[in-house]
C-alpha cells in the first residue's frame, strides 16, 4: 500500500493510513498527518530518507488534521517538468485526432508548479484558459538516455504519484503551435496535495486510477488510466531516447477528454485548412468565445485521482481561478 | 571589446587579444590562450570570477595555441536551454510562413549540448538530419518572470555569446509538431568554441554579427542579425512573461535561411492540407528523400559567428556527422 506525504512551509508530513476514507476516493476530510523528522528540504532529498517517513508513520502520534495544514506542492522546484501530448483516447477525439498519434513530449517551466490550494492566475492577455487533470509521475532514480523501462522495472524509476493540472492558455497554445509558453505561466501546474510513495506491488493498480476534475461542482473529466494510449513504462522508454531525468523530476502523463477545448467539426476544419492561419484562428476563437466551459475569475476547480478502493488516493486539489491584476 | 574564454577538461582559458585575426572573421588559427586561475567549474561560477579572467588576460604569458587544446562547450550543463522558433525573415520564407509569425519559444534538453569539435550523432531512426547555426545568448543575471528588458538594460542580463547549432531531426519534428524531442538528442546542440564575454559597449555591434554555416565547404547559411525578427532585448522580455532564467542559462535566437528543409511550394501545400496527416507526411518525406542537403555520416559542418571587423569573433565550430552504432 502506498504512503502519502505532503509538504508545508514547516517541512514534510506523512498522512496516517487510518485517515484514508476509502468509501469516497479523493475526498479525505478526516486525514491526519504527522511531521517527518528529516533534514530533507527538496523532494529528491525526501526520497532518500524513506526511513524517516516510515518512522513518522509508525510513531503512534495522533497527528494533525490535514484540513488544518496549508499544503504546498510536494514536488519542489526547480526540476524538470515534461508532459505527454494527447495521451488519452477520449482527449484525442476531443482534439480532432483521427489517425495514429505519434507519442510526443513537451516541456513546461517548473516555475509553473504551484500548491494544491493556490489560485490559478490568468494572465491579462489570455482569453481561453483551460484545465487538464493529469497523473504526475515523480522520478525516484536517474533515467539515463537509452534506458529501456519495462512494467517490471518501472518501480525502480518511479517513486510516486501526484495530481497535476496542466493548465493551458488555448489562444497562446494554438496560435504559437509550440505548447511550452501556453502551459508554463506561473501557477499553471497545480501539484498535490499528496505525493503517494508507491511500493512495487502498488504499480499493478495503476490502470485502476480514476482521474476526475470538476469546475464549480460540474464534473468535466472522469476517466481511468485504461483510456491512456502510451502507458508509463513505455512513455519513460520513449522519453529516454533523448532526455535524461533525475530523482524529483516530474512527468505529466496526459489528460482525458472533457477539456473546454473541442476541435471544430471536420467539414469546418477542412475548410479552415484552406484559410491563412490568422484568418483561421480568428474564426476559431470567435466560435470559442461562445463556449462557456473556459475558466473565469471566481471558478473553483477540484481534482482527484484515486483507485475505487481508495488504496491509492492522491487527495483532493482545490484551486480557485483569479485574474492577474 | 569582448573577451573570449574557452573550456577544456583542465578548466577555463582566456584567449589572448593579439590572437584575433580580424582579416578573417571566424577563422582564428593563430589564437593563443592562457589558463584562468579560478576555482570555477560551471559557467555561472566563471561568470562571477571575471577578475580571474582579466588577470589571466593581462598576465603577459605567451599562452598555448588554441589549436592544440581540446575545447569543450563553454556552456556547462545542466542549464536551461530555450530556443526561438522561426526568428529570421529568410528562414521564415524557407519554412513557408507568409503572414505574421507569433514570437514562439521551445525547450531543448541541455543534455543535447556538446563540444565545438564533437561529432553530431544521428540516431538510427532519424532520416532527415538538418543544421541551424544560431547565436546563443548566455545569461549573466537572473531574469525573474515579469522582467522588461530594454536595449539599455540588455547588458545587465546577457553575459556573453556563443555559436550554437540547433541540430534538428526533421522527420521527428514535423510529424510530432512539438520541437522538443527532435532537437534534444545528445549532441544536437554543439556549442562554442568561444564564450565571448561582452562589455556594455559591445552590444551596439550585435546586428553586425554574421552567421555562416558550411557543410563540406559548401556555404549553406550566411546572414547578419539584421535579418532577425525578434531581437534579444525583446526576446528576453517575451520569454520573461512565463519563464525565469538564471546565470549560465542559454537562449538560442533562431537560424537564418539555408537549412536543408524547405517548405513545399504553396499549391502542393494547400493540396496537402486536405490529406490525412499520415498521407501528407509520407508524400512530403518521399520528396525530401531526393533532397541532397540533409546531413549524412562523414559530413563536416563548420560554423562561424563574427563581426566583419573581428571585434566580436566567436571562433569556428567544426563538427563531423556520424551514425549511431
Amino acid at each position: 500500500m502506498s504512503t502519502n506525504v505532503l509538504r508545508t512551509a514547516d517541512g514534510w508530513w506523512v498522512v496516517l493510513p487510518q485517515g484514508l476514507d476509502s468509501a469516497r476516493p479523493g475526498k479525505t476530510p478526516n486525514d491526519r498527518a504527522v511531521r517527518v523528522d528529516t533534514k530533507a528540504v527538496t523532494t529528491p532529498e525526501l526520497l532518500v530518507d524513506r526511513d524517516a517517513v516510515r518512522e513518522a508513520a509508525a510513531s503512534g502520534e495522533p497527528g494533525t488534521p490535514v484540513a488544518d495544514l496549508v499544503t504546498l506542492s510536494p514536488v519542489t522546484t526547480p526540476c524538470r517538468v515534461v508532459a505527454q501530448m494527447v495521451n488519452y483516447r477520449s482527449h484525442a477525439r476531443d482534439s480532432g485526432f483521427t489517425g495514429e498519434i505519434p507519442p510526443t513530449f513537451f516541456r513546461k517551466a517548473s516555475g509553473s508548479v504551484s500548491g494544491p490550494a493556490d489560485s490559478i492566475v490568468r494572465p491579462a492577455h489570455v482569453k481561453f484558459l483551460d484545465y487538464e487533470v493529469e497523473l504526475g509521475l515523480v522520478m525516484g532514480a536517474s533515467l539515463p538516455v537509452g534506458t529501456v523501462v519495462t512494467e517490471q522495472s518501472l518501480p525502480s524509476y518511479v517513486a510516486g504519484l501526484v495530481i497535476t493540472n496542466d493548465v493551458s492558455a488555448r489562444d497562446v497554445q494554438l496560435t504559437k503551435t509550440q505548447f511550452y509558453e501556453s502551459k508554463s505561466y506561473p501557477t499553471f501546474t497545480p501539484t498535490g496535495p499528496y505525493l503517494a510513495l508507491l511500493e512495487p506491488e502498488d504499480f499493478a493498480h495503476l490502470l485502476d486510477l480514476r482521474l476526475k476534475l470538476s469546475v464549480n461542482g460540474d464534473l468535466r473529466q472522469d476517466r481511468t488510466l485504461a483510456d491512456m494510449v502510451v502507458r508509463p513504462a513505455q512513455a519513460l522508454t520513449l522519453l529516454a531516447r533523448f532526455q535524461t531525468l533525475d530523482p524529483g523530476d516530474l512527468l505529466l502523463t496526459g489528460t482525458p477528454g472533457g477539456t473546454a477545448l473541442k476541435a471544430p467539426p471536420k467539414p469546418v476544419e477542412k475548410l479552415g485548412a484552406l484559410l491563412p492561419p490568422a484568418v483561421k484562428w480568428k474564426a476559431f476563437f470567435k466560435s470559442q468565445a461562445r463556449n462557456p466551459r473556459y475558466l473565469h475569475e471566481g471558478d473553483v476547480i477540484t481534482a482527484t485521482i484515486a483507485t475505487a478502493d481508495g488504496l491509492i488516493n492522491l487527495g483532493e486539489q482545490r484551486t480557485p481561478v483569479i485574474d492577474a491584476n
